[in-house]
C-alpha cells in the first residue's frame, strides 16, 4: 500500500524576499520521512489572503494531510486565520477555550491579554486545537490541514503535536553511496539499476567538490532486503 | 509602477524527502530583491512528468518569469527537459550548438561524450541557451521559463548568466528594527503604522531566544524618504 501524502504551505514575505532562509521546511520534511509520510509538494505563498486561500484549497483537495506555517500571531500582517476559514467557507472568530488557554497564560507571566493578543484565538469554525507548549498561543486543525506557527521552536513543538494524531505508512529505508565520478559516467549503469530494481526509488545527486564532479545515490524503499541488494548490485557495477 | 513579477519551481525529490536542505531558493530570492524583481512564488514538487507540467504551467502564466532549478542532469531522474517540452507543446531533442559545446568541453577534459551525457544537450524546439561557465552543459529559456541546474554553484553561475537579460524594477529600500518585546505588546501600534504608511510593507518576524520573544520589524518601500519616515515613527512609537 502506498505511504500517506502530505504538502507543506509556507506562508511569509520574509522568505520570500530573502532576508529568512526558511527552516521549517527541512524539518517537516525530516519529521515526515520517519514517519513513513510522503512530503509531495510544497508552495510558498506571500502575506496576500487570495493567494492562500487557492494554495490551502488546491493543496487540501490533492494530497492526503496539509502542514502551514506562519501568519498565525498577534500583528496585523497575521492574516492566516481568516485565510484558512475562506478556503473551508467557515466563519472566524475568538473561542473560548482559546481564550481561556491564552488568559491563563498572560496572567501568569504578567503580560496584558490586549485586542492583538487575543486575535491568536481566533479559530475558524469546527477546527481543533493543536497544542503549543512553548508560547500557548494554538495552531488548529481544519479538514485535512494542520495551521502551525512560522517561528521554528514553535513550528517544531507543533508538529511533535500532530504527528502522533497521524496514521504514518512504512518508513521508507534508505542508502546512500557517495561515487566520485561525474553522473555522465555513471548514469548508463545506474538507468540499467533502476530499471532492475522498479519497486525502489534512485536518485542520483549531483555535488561538485574542490573543482570535481562526483554523485550521492540514493536507494530509497520500504523492502530493507531489495534496497540492500540494489546497493551491492551498485557497489558491483562501479 | 509595480515590480516585475517571478516564480521558483524546484524540482527533486531530495529536498522533498529532507535529504537535502535546498540553498537555491534562499540565493535566487536575495538575487531577485537586488534587481527588484518580486518573487511572489515558490513551488517544490518531485522528479515527476506532470507534477512539473502541472506546476510549469499554473507558475509561467501567473507571474511575468519563472526560474527552475533541478532535473537537467544526465542521469535517468534527470526528467525536467521533456517536462518543459510537454508544458510548452513543443518537441525535445538533441540541439546541435549544445551537443558542440559539450562535445568541446568533454574533449579537453578527456572525457566520453557519451549517451547520458547527449541527454545533456536535449532542448526543447525554440528554446535559446543559458550560459554555464562552471560545467558547460547549458541551462534554457522558453517562453518567460529559466531552466536551471541543481546544483548549487551551477545553479548560481547560470542566474548570473540569465538576470542581466530580464528588465528589473526598482530595487527596495527596507530597514530592520529589532524590538525586545513580544508581538502581542507591538500589534497595536504596528497596525496603526501600517494604516498610516499603506503605500509601504511592514512586517512583523517574531523570534525567541534565551527563552525570551521579540520581533524584528522590517519596513520596505521604494521609496526612501517615506521607508526613512516611518522608521523615525516606529522609534517614536515603541
Amino acid at each position: 500500500m502506498p505511504n500517506p501524502t502530505a504538502a507543506m504551505l509556507v506562508i511569509g514575505d520574509e522568505i520570500l524576499s530573502g532576508r529568512t532562509r526558511d527552516a521549517n521546511m527541512h524539518h517537516l520534511a525530516g519529521r515526515l520521512t520517519e514517519a513513513g509520510i510522503t512530503l509531495g509538494e510544497v508552495r510558498i505563498v506571500s502575506d496576500d489572503h487570495d493567494a492562500i486561500v487557492a494554495a490551502v484549497r488546491a493543496l487540501s483537495k490533492a494530497w492526503d494531510a496539509v502542514f502551514t506555517s506562519g501568519g498565525i500571531g498577534p500583528t496585523h500582517d497575521d492574516i492566516t486565520a481568516d485565510a484558512i476559514g475562506a478556503a473551508f467557507g467557515v466563519p472566524v472568530d475568538v473561542r473560548e477555550d482559546a481564550r481561556a488557554l491564552l488568559a491563563a497564560h498572560y496572567e501568569r507571566t504578567g503580560s496584558d491579554l490586549n485586542e492583538a493578543r487575543l486575535r491568536m484565538a481566533r479559530i475558524p469554525e469546527g477546527a481543533t486545537l493543536i497544542d503549543n507548549p512553548v508560547s500557548v498561543a494554538p495552531g488548529f486543525t481544519i479538514g485535512n490541514v494542520h495551521v502551525m506557527a512560522g517561528v521554528p521552536s514553535v513550528f517544531q513543538a507543533m508538529v511533535a503535536s500532530v504527528l502522533p494524531t497521524l496514521t504514518g505508512g512504512v518508513a521508507l529505508i534508505s542508502t546512500s553511496t557517495r561515487i566520485d565520478r561525474a553522473e555522465g559516467d555513471i548514469a548508463g549503469p545506474l538507468g540499467a539499476l533502476a530499471k532492475e530494481f522498479r519497486d525502489l526509488s534512485i536518485g542520483s545527486y549531483p555535488f561538485q567538490k574542490d573543482g570535481r564532479f562526483g554523485s550521492n545515490v540514493v536507494i530509497r524503499g520500504q523492502d530493507k532486503a531489495r534496497v540492500e541488494a540494489a546497493t551491492a548490485r551498485l557497489a558491483e557495477m562501479l
